[in-house]
């Protein structure tokens, strides 16, 4: 009797920010997670390999979508401006439910080592998919690398920028990774 | 009867770069490398907290090191000429031990995500030690952060072109790494 439906992947994922909050990364189990988000086991084990890659399982989204936003930029777009079109099309994904799960899992990820070291390899891995898609397009070596960086970081300072705009409740992230980007590659021309 | 002695720390890091290399890093305990490297289980951690962190042990050492560089550049220094001391500072530290083992290690981080996570972290690290020591200079955000990135994407390139350099056997890793920033700036430059 398969218990699959809709939706039982953000349940599993609300349940485990959730457990991870209120009692810790470490002590918190698949099986813990799985009855909170009304699965089974089986069900949590289809979806994700471990507790651990539940908290960064879109990472193989945003990298793939960062890379597809970088390819279909117009053949004239400049390096940046290919980066500014994948982190629109990343950004775009990212809904409520990751606004909202946001500062309880940022909680989550300053509190576990363990944590930390995935969530860094996650950046390892949108700047090494954004490096390629620039690759790909002619970009050499080393700018297609700094500005993947530039996307990483536009990416990350955008994130928390969106987090804590109270004000703008119902905005998505689109505009703040944006103007991230914009500030950083206006600093880039400040430093050389 | 403690066997300690001087050297002892740069045995167990062979004997552990070793046996990684010979038989993958998940099959290789503590008491092995402890065996190899001639020293007592208790010695090894007297060091280290476990295999893992002997693998990133240099990164607090590597982080203070850039920090004290930007810190003590001369006031007039800009973000990327004290990013440039710091990279002195710490490629300095870096002796021939560091390079023959390099391409090993390397090896043995590219065949275990345990391993690639923590190194992911590592740069996360010397990131955060140059940014707060940028700031700490005046240096505004996101510049701080900027030139911080370069700083660490500069270590990386410059640390792979000083193990790839074979016609350099005897030289010191501090060219490569000031090359390396002077090609980012250039990027940088022609990024905006």
């Amino acid at each position: 009797m398969a218990r699959w439906e809709p939706g039982a992947r953000e349940r599993m994922v609300v349940a485990a920010v959730d457990l991870f909050t209120e009692q810790g990364y470490d002590a918190t189990t698949v099986a813990q997670i799985a009855d909170r988000a009304g699965v089974t086991k089986s069900t949590f084990f289809r979806h994700f390999p471990d507790k651990r890659e539940l908290l960064v399982a879109g990472q193989q989204v945003l990298s793939r979508l960062l890379a597809e936003g970088i390819a279909e930029a117009p053949r004239t777009a400049g390096p940046l401006d290919a980066v500014a079109a994948g982190l629109g099309r990343a950004s775009d994904a990212m809904g409520q439910l990751n606004r909202e799960l946001g500062p309880r899992l940022k909680a989550a990820i300053a509190a576990s080592a363990e944590l930390q070291e995935r969530d860094a390899l996650k950046s390892v891995g949108m700047a090494a998919a954004m490096t390629s898609a620039l690759q790909a397009r002619g970009v050499p070596d080393p700018i297609a690398q700094l500005a993947s960086e530039l996307g990483v970081l536009a990416f990350k300072r955008g994130y928390s920028a969106w987090l804590a705009a109270e004000h703008d409740a119902e905005g998505g992230l689109a505009p703040y990774t944006a103007a991230a980007l914009a500030e950083l590659r206006a600093a880039s021309a400040s430093l050389s």
